[in-house]
């Protein structure tokens, strides 16, 4: 199989750095990441706290905040605690909630800069230590201001991809067609697309490894993009799967890689997206239902319920 | 008419997404945002509050802003009177204003973390509320310096698109014109334009349906913007528009859509503008007035005032 | 002239919105800001406060958040006063400074959020008034916050040009060049200089009107940047200036527009500089003093002070 | 040599603003600065702070805020004890620190905008410096958020190049070889390499002197970077090394000059990276050892303990 691919003149072969490995599981994984372990490296060296701290969702974004927020306050309350709760100045015997809560509060006070001033500190001592948590209070809303901007500012382009790959009639051929719509508002322009496809191939020996060819479009960039772009690979001449039956593309185990970049208009930004469709993804033989519509009025309609939809063809 | 133009081999046809569709209204709006309506999106999916209140007015910002802070105080003055107003020291009987606004004032000296002191929080769990209440005070700050430069360093391109586009005679033949400049100080350079034209033709079946032709330009690009910039799309035989009729263009229902890309020298970031032009922003037969001018003092003059005059001429 | 340029086939013309003005003056300052006067536009429609922020000095910066801090202080200090200064309490009547003083550093404490509480607000009016400054402050401080960042961000590439463009020998014929170096210690990479030229041209009917020619370069981009880089115009077949004497090149009043771009390291960002050198400007025959040499520890040296530096050659 | 490897047509010779000098030492060190000394800039000239304190560690950035905080107390404590300590009511005669610490404490609280509200300012003097101090403090501590999210932003690509470089077999012939892995989680693609040779070569007048020439690759960028990536120089008719021996290769004191850039997926940002390598990084006749294997569950995997790992060849 590899060698009939091989022969065809305008077929492309690959690299992306792995080789004509036998791996079997998926390359890319639908949410972008790649599906590579890395063995040798200890986890605190590829661990960068300011990324981890952007790609969160909010709740835990703000679930660290709050645990920092209580465990500046624990440690400073403490240190206090051991300078003598008597260089606090107005700590209220009447109070009932006891030297402690008086001490945590009173860095809570500090840290967030509220600093009421029933409780204030006495003593180079203390008055050092305080001085010092109110810096770290300022700097640490610094930081967190910085990552609050940094989540804001991250494009995302939430690109959505429909769920199946389709096999369908195109001009005298067949071709692979998958769709792709923008779930955001905001507008994307400028977008292009690369299509790789990695398959495991029997060579000359009889040994399956695996092989990565790109796959040419029928349109590889659009300017505009308002509605929804069906991305189409013709299965001619220049495509590996060209002659495949169905069995044969299914027993390659493809995988199609897919990168998408475009401009993002709110951010000014470019953005990319990485897909991949895997063999279980693949329809042969159907086509995508219509999804723009004239509504009434004479403007055009998105009809996103029937994204995913499909007509299976009879004698496909 | 669509087979006539499909026969000229210079004639590019292109796809936005749409088919050919019958659609009537115009597709691309002139703030660039497209006219497609989606079906079967609930809003809050597409909703994304940071880019609503990038997008926003300054008024409606601030706005936002007095209106979270006003809630804030609200809910929190209803925590501490929950919580029983004994618990706020120094609070006044004197003071005429009562509990809640006294409470309501403690939570905007906490929010805020101005923290006059007259009224301090007493007990673990007003001293907790008061504490968290901080915390939500400097994260809300963050958020808001956040969208505040957010705001600021959106780069936005305001280029100002003359009102009419002019069918005018070029070289030997004629040409369609439009012209665009920079309303702000800040300097763009290496522009590009990209532009299309929806059409909707009579195919041999003698159906109306929307086509969409890519027009080339006399230049696509230029590297420096100082002035006014006249975009011409040369009707020869490349132009879909050859040998049409000012009414066989008419009956079109032409609509221009015009992407503007370029370099912004303050914020170091490429703008990119969305236009378009419809019939009856056309006119038939005229010519751009001049604008540029040399002034006494041998300098070049952009003359604003007539930046969307023009001369109709007599044999049209 | 104009005919015998036009004539030459590899001499393109450009355009950048003037016509064929017979504009005296200098189109690019040497500050990269273009010499075009704007009629008929109020200055407040280009008037972009962020961008004057921007561009201003930071102790012309720092002026207006002081003036601002005051002018805020002064207007709420006034409030308070006309709200009854009995409305602060801890107001001390030994305090020499008077009433207004005191509300005009009560409102300093609020608006910085400081807060000491000896004065504080008492009634519903005044107490309103208060929490709305806090919350003036803590928003200003947002805008400067963004505004702070924005002026740091904003990347600056600060490159040198040699002071003179030199009419040197070239191969066997002569050639224009200058030269550029990064003044800053960031890293410029992938430099690409454009060049056009401006010249004063008598036409066919003895007119003179301003022409835009594009100059070739011997080498339109550099991969590094790590010393200086000296912009080579051969003055060959493809050259406007090809054939021209010393005088008659002087008379064509020529403006060379040089637009370079390149990458910024330490920003990520992509960056522009635009320069322009006039009649004066040019020293015709004469070559650029060499400024790389060796050290003797066998590095590479810069020698800045001969940035400028070069001789003249005999019989030019 | 340089004679000989002139006339190879397809070697392509490049300039860096160099000039064929002599220089002995490493033009580019490896973490990406180059070896360029500048004679005749002031320091001061060059010097950004906000450059330095964007690329210092977090240890002496943290510390430098330190010092700064601790400096500008130190400096407001002396302006109020000119000012006479009598001017901060409520210094307490009971607390032993003295009033030297009064006031530097008073100062901590005023800037970081804690403001206790134990000791205030008295009269117009002494309050106009503590309104000012509180407006300091606003204003630096928004420079410190600027300062901490330019830190954050800035897009690093800890991209690992392999220690050695190899002279591998390569088809019929031999080739140049180093590999490159991404140090961090984040994922960067289309990957671009640029390489080039500075080589120290006697010319027919039997000086030796430098000369750059770029350097073919077998793949200059890849689309995807989920493993590692072996860049490759084949040592063919297009290459400068073409028919050198080792000892030649060795003599010419060759540096390999590396620039490769790509996309940062986190920051949506270019990013660059340069390196090279020497004479005594490169080891004649060897290989590289695999460092993708498949794992047992069929996924893959990155070796990264073998990443600098290589074989040497018997008969190289």
């Amino acid at each position: 199989m590899l060698e009939q691919i091989r022969k065809k003149k305008h077929v492309e072969e690959k690299e992306f750095g792995f080789g004509n490995t036998g791996q079997k599981k998926r390359l890319l994984n639908t949410d972008g990441t790649f599906n590579v372990v890395r063995k040798g490296v200890s986890p605190f060296e590829s661990f960068n706290p300011y990324n981890e701290l952007l790609a969160t969702s909010w709740n835990r974004f703000f679930g660290c905040v709050l645990l920092w927020y209580f465990s500046i306050n624990l440690f400073f309350a403490g240190l206090y605690l051991v300078c003598g709760i008597e260089n606090l100045r107005g700590v209220d015997p009447a109070e009932e909630s006891g030297p402690f809560w008086e001490a945590f509060f009173f860095s809570a006070q500090t840290l967030s800069t509220v600093g009421y001033g029933r409780v204030s500190p006495s003593g180079i001592l203390v008055n050092t230590i305080a001085a010092f948590e109110a810096l770290v209070g300022v700097t640490s809303f610094a930081l967190i201001t910085g990552l609050v901007f940094g989540r804001f500012s991250k494009p995302v382009a939430k690109l959505m991809f429909s769920e199946k790959l389709l096999q369908s009639p195109y001009k005298k051929e067949t071709a692979l067609m998958f769709r792709v719509t923008n779930r955001m508002k905001s507008q994307l322009v400028n977008l292009s697309a690369q299509v790789s496809v990695s398959l495991a191939l029997k060579g000359a020996d009889g040994h399956s490894s695996r092989h990565f060819f790109s796959l040419s479009l029928e349109r590889e960039s659009i300017v505009f993009f308002p509605t929804s772009w069906t991305i189409v690979h013709p299965i001619d001449e220049g495509s590996p799967f060209y002659g495949m039956s169905e069995s044969e593309f299914r027993a390659s185990d493809p995988e199609l890689l897919i990168l998408i970049q475009g401009s993002d208009d709110s951010f000014s930004a470019n953005v990319q997206v990485r897909y991949s469709y895997l063999e279980n993804d693949t329809i042969w033989g159907a086509k995508w239902r219509k999804i723009i519509h004239v509504s009434e009025d004479g403007s055009s309609q998105l009809d996103m319920q029937n994204f995913n939809a499909y007509d299976r063809i009879g004698n496909a």
